[in-house]
This record gives C-alpha cells, sequence and structure tokens, in this order.
C-alpha cells in the first residue's frame, strides 16, 4: 500500500497539491486495504506529501480499519461529532497549509465539497480520478491472481444456474440458487445485483429477475460476478431452453462472433474504439446495429465498471496488465435478448480470457 | 406520483427555482416509480414550475422507465453521447431560463455540479433534500403496507438464519440460506449485505460474515432486511448458540431493556434524541455507556438509512407517519456483541412495531 501512496505522493509534489481526501470505497480500498460502505457516514484516506496519511472513519469502524494493517493514523469519530472538524484537526496537526486539494470529483458529493470549501476558503479543488484510474489500470501480479479467481467463482455461478433450469423454476429461484452455492464457497458479496431473465425479458439489457418462470424455448441470460478480496468478476452467458427457434439462433450466433472477433482484436496496441468497431461491425452487417444499445464493455478491477470505458470514440491504446469485459448483446423488444460477456486481461503479446465457461450455443434440456 | 411531483413545484415556485434536477436512485423512484441504479451513468428526473418534467436515462433503460406508468417525456441516450447536452436541449425546448436549479447537493457529485455550472454559467444551486425528505419522512397508507410486508419478510429471514445455526456451520452459509429463501419469495434485493456474525466478530457493528463456524456458547448476530417495491426493512437480533455465560446474559438483557424503553417512548410529538436518550441511559446505568457507540437508530423508508438520525442531539418532534429503526447495541472488543432492532412506525398515539420477531433471549440448542 505504501507504494501506491507514494505514486500518490509523487504526482502530489508534481501538481502542487497540499492534501488529497480520498472518499470512494474503491480508492480507500486501493490506497489502505480497509473496504468500507460508510452509507451517509464519512469515511475517507487523508495523503499529504510529506506528512504521515490518516484514515478517517466513524469510530465502530476502527478496529476493522487497523486489522488490515494501516500502520499509520486512523482517526475516529461518533456520531454526535463532526468529522469535518477531525480532518481539520488531522491537517492541522501535521502543520500544513492547504491551498489545493485534490478529490475524486466524480465521486464527492457537491455537499461534501461545500464543507471542504468551508474548512479552507478560497481552496482549488484538483480532480484525482485520473491518476488513481491511471495507477489502478494496470494490474499487478497479486491483482491478477485475484481477479483469476473471482473470475473462476463466476464459471461457476453460471454452471450452478445452467443446472437450475427447468420448466416453471423463476428467475428468482435460480439467482437465489447462484447465490447460494456462491456463499458456501466464501463469496461475502456479489459485484452486483445477479441477474437471471427469462423469454422477452431478456431485452432488457438492464432488466430485473421476478417471478417469471421457464417455459420451453426461452432464451434465459445470466449476468453475474463475485467480489473476492475487493476484486470484481463479472460474466454473461445466454442459453436456450429445450429448444430454439430460427431467429434466436441467428442472434446467438451473431453475438457469438462478435464477441470471438473482439476477443481476437484485444492486444497490447490496438486502440480501444477498435475492440467496440469489431463487434459492432459484424452486428451491423447482420442487420442488428440498432439492437447493440451500449459499449463493447468497462475497465474491471476494485469496481465492476471502472476506467476504461470501451466504446466506439475511446482513441487510447490498449497495455498490458488492463482487465475489461468484452459484452455484446443484441436486444429486440418484445422478443428477446442475447449477450455474452468475458473478463479479458491483456498479456504481453495478446489477451487471457479469464472467464471460461463455454459460449458454444447451449440448449439445456 | 403527479401529487408528488406538484408538491415538489410548488416549493421551487415558492423559493424561485426554475429547475430541479433529482439524481439519487431512491428520489427518482419516490417522483416516479423508476427504480435505477445507472452507476456511472447519468439518469434523473428533471421538474420545472409549470412546464412537463422529463425522465433522463441510458437508452437501454428507456423501457424500464417507460413501463412503471411514468407518462411524461423520457429521454433516452447511448454511451457515445453526451447527456448533458440532452438535459440542455430538454430544458430549452421548453423555453425556460435557468438561474436557480434544485440539486441534492448530498448526491451529486462535484463533478456533475461542474457540469450543471458549464450549461449554465452563474447558476445557483439550492439543495433540494431537505424538501425531498420531509415529503419522504411521513409514510402514506401505501407505503405503509408495503414497510410492513418488507417488515414481515426480514423477521422470516431471522427466523431462517436462526434454525440454520449449528455446530460447524458457517456465517456465510447462513447468510446464503437467508437470502435463498427470501429470494424463493420473490425477494429481489436485499437492503444491505447481510450480516451473520459469531462469537467475538458479534463486536463489530459493521463486521463482514466469514467462514468463521459457530462454535456452542457463542452469540449469533443476524442483521438484514429486504428491500420491497423500492421499500425497506431492516431487523437485528442476537441469539445464543448452546448455552450463555453470565456476562452474556447480563449485556444481553440491558440491550433488551434499553431497546424496550426506546420503542416505549415513541410516539408523535417525543423529541427525537429523547429515543437515544431513554436506552442510552439504561446502558450507561449498567455500566456499558461506552460501548454503545452509535446513535439509536435511522429513518427508514426508500433508504434503509433516510431521514432522520435519531441521534442524541436530534430535537425534532416525532410525526405520525414517521418510520425508523430502534437498534441499541453493546460492544465489547474481543468478548462480543448483542444488538436488537425493530423498525418503528409512529400512529397518531404511540407506535407500530412493524418487526415482530421475538426478542427474548433465544439459547438456540
Amino acid at each position: 500500500m505504501e507504494k501506491r501512496i507514494n505514486e500518490l505522493t509523487n504526482w502530489m509534489k508534481q501538481e502542487n497539491i497540499e492534501f488529497a481526501f480520498i472518499t470512494s470505497t474503491a480508492n480507500i480500498y486501493y490506497l489502505s486495504k480497509f473496504y468500507t460502505h460508510p452509507h451517509e457516514r464519512v469515511a475517507g484516506v487523508g495523503v499529504f506529501q510529506n506528512e504521515e496519511p490518516f484514515i478517517i472513519c466513524p469510530k465502530m469502524e476502527m478496529a476493522s480499519a487497523r486489522n488490515t494493517g494501516w500502520s499509520f493514523e486512523i482517526v475516529g469519530y461518533d456520531d454526535t461529532e463532526n468529522p469535518w472538524e477531525f480532518i481539520h484537526n488531522a491537517i492541522q496537526k501535521r502543520k500544513v497549509s492547504v491551498a489545493t486539494i485534490a478529490i475524486e470529483k466524480e465521486h464527492l458529493s457537491f455537499e461534501r465539497g461545500e464543507k471542504l470549501q468551508n474548512l479552507f476558503p478560497n481552496v482549488e479543488f484538483k480532480a484525482v480520478e485520473d491518476k488513481l484510474n491511471e495507477l489502478r489500470l494496470i494490474k499487478d501480479e497479486s491483482e491478477l491472481a485475484i481477479l483469476r479467481e473471482a473470475a473462476k467463482l463466476a464459471d461457476f455461478g453460471v454452471e450452478v444456474g445452467v443446472s437450475a433450469i427447468k420448466e416453471g423454476v423463476t428467475e428468482l429461484e435460480i439467482v437465489a440458487k447462484i447465490e447460494y452455492e456462491l456463499k458456501r464457497k466464501g463469496v461475502r458479496e456479489m459485484s452486483f445485483s445477479t441477474m437471471v431473465l427469462t423469454g422477452a425479458k431478456t431485452a432488457a439489457p438492464h432488466g430485473v429477475p421476478g417471478l417469471d418462470d421457464i417455459k420451453k424455448g426461452d432464451l434465459v441470460l445470466f449476468d453475474l460476478g463475485v467480489i473476492l478480496d475487493g476484486y470484481c468478476s463479472d460474466i454473461t452467458r445466454t442459453v436456450a431452453y429445450h429448444s430454439i427457434n430460427e431467429k434466436q439462433q441467428e442472434v446467438y450466433d451473431t453475438v457469438l462472433k462478435a464477441q470471438l472477433a473482439a476477443v481476437e482484436a484485444s492486444k497490447p496496441g490496438t486502440e480501444i474504439g477498435i475492440i467496440d468497431k469489431a463487434a459492432r461491425d459484424i452486428i451491423r452487417a447482420a442487420g442488428y446495429g440498432e439492437y447493440f444499445t451500449h459499449r463493447i464493455g468497462h475497465g474491471l478491477g476494485i469496481d465492476v465498471h471502472e476506467f476504461p470505458s470501451l466504446n466506439a470514440t475511446n482513441t487510447n491504446p490498449l497495455r498490458t496488465g488492463m482487465t475489461y469485459t468484452i459484452e455484446p448483446g443484441i436486444y429486440i423488444p418484445n422478443i428477446g435478448g442475447v449477450r455474452i460477456e468475458d473478463d479479458i486481461y491483456i498479456t504481453d503479446s495478446g489477451c487471457e480470457v479469464l472467464t471460461k465457461y463455454p459460449k458454444e450455443l447451449q440448449i439445456v434440456k
């Protein structure tokens, strides 16, 4: 963790930023291994150019913060105390004069920005996201090892889901079975609400599972992932139940071809937009362009959606160590949809597909 | 929903606010019944004094937004488009000149505030939270009906958890069983990560379940809730496994006595701080004051933690229709803890306890 904090302080020195206050769950974790969802309470990591950093958190989370191995100061406050006074004191104690503060502008609320401005009138804010995104972009060996395990658990989740398919079983029952088996393996938290959709509902890229039951001839779409040691996985598979009609088969084949093309294009140096284009060209050529309504994928790591965004307009190159999803889909309203998603790690020469559940069309009997 | 939007526009007229842009999951839902977790994408409800309101959301969520029954405009954008331009256009189309915008200052990010400032230079922001909190504070009959059902499901979750206790079973296995059975009943989402803690881990008010297994003589703490039709429940119960020692028993009895006193004090007109005091006085008198490290409770509704905060310094009176938790706890580091939590609805003359799982000490054999 000290290496990560050092990288941040080096940047702060270059940019003349006296204080950085990091408050998102993901970046707190990245800098300190302290994993916290403080809800409406304030938690954060305070970093200086030369002085000791600190964690501030509700008093009742101090023990958890200490258990991470964090060797610097931990400031706790209770529900009747004002955390901003504690932050102010922590800065004053270090005799640092603050003119510029680095914050997560996309995360810190407008209200909290105003609170910092009240503590330090005339303070200037600089966004720290780009720097932290850049640091988090390239995964090291220890992160890759976790991501591989997280992907394996996602594969297992799909396996459980597929084997739970039978006539009359509901989407939510399958969700329940998947999460039950994953929890038994020690998974504490899914990386997002597990999605199992059937029939026409598969046409909603962000649909919500319900008491709809599976019928013969349905497509069944699984989109799920786990959080393991702070890192996320994210997989989507679509299978058919009992039989598949010609149209469904054509959509499936098109999505699979598009997905494989985007995986094939994944190597260091490739422009990110090309990944989207590789898949989208195939879907367009098949006449389904208007039904692929989202980008090809997103960065994956501590956040299930993180930097970079893999969309058509991104001209940055892929680099060794990046991890992201490839997830083309075709969604035809009132009929149904197919999405296939893998987690990809960029190697020196190409890519490693972390999720390994088979992608060939599976007709569950 | 129109009634709620009308209440908001009435306030906007009084305050001379031309445009309100509401972006939190909870308040979008409150105003539109559109339940969305847009992650890093922009979603919101735009409200004007006299013109038609609109929803903006990613294109792929437009169908879900429409399915709520929202009869006004829905603006969709895809991942290559700039949602802020669409917001700007929606405002210009209505020929509204914007000098003041109401935003959720605690929710809208600093970055998004800057984006709005770029669209409307010199714009003034006003916080809309107090108004929406005030509207959401008093639950109507339809909300109460849902909250009662959500509480029943929380009771059921504890029942499942308690009956899963046996020697050697892990915290996460019990979590899995609870969520499995709730999903089978149609619950899509828990209101927060289900907590099952054993032994010394019960001393962490925000502890995380793991592969720790239950041993004879352990306390086992359950803290869980469901989201039903957009509304949350939240219950905590602590039971003993096999046997209880004198110290544990004393802590349990103290927490229960404190909890009952706070429930007893819950009626219209009572100052909120008195609820905290009623419980805290008992815990202090028993010598455990320093181990009750958090407030007595929090408002409950669309958010599992919502306005108001039930802490010692809150001098506002309780009002008929308010819903909140009462959850005193005693946490002794390295030994263990007890918390007992109910969901409370304030009636005309007192209160209704929505969660009904028994609170008398239970020793699971």
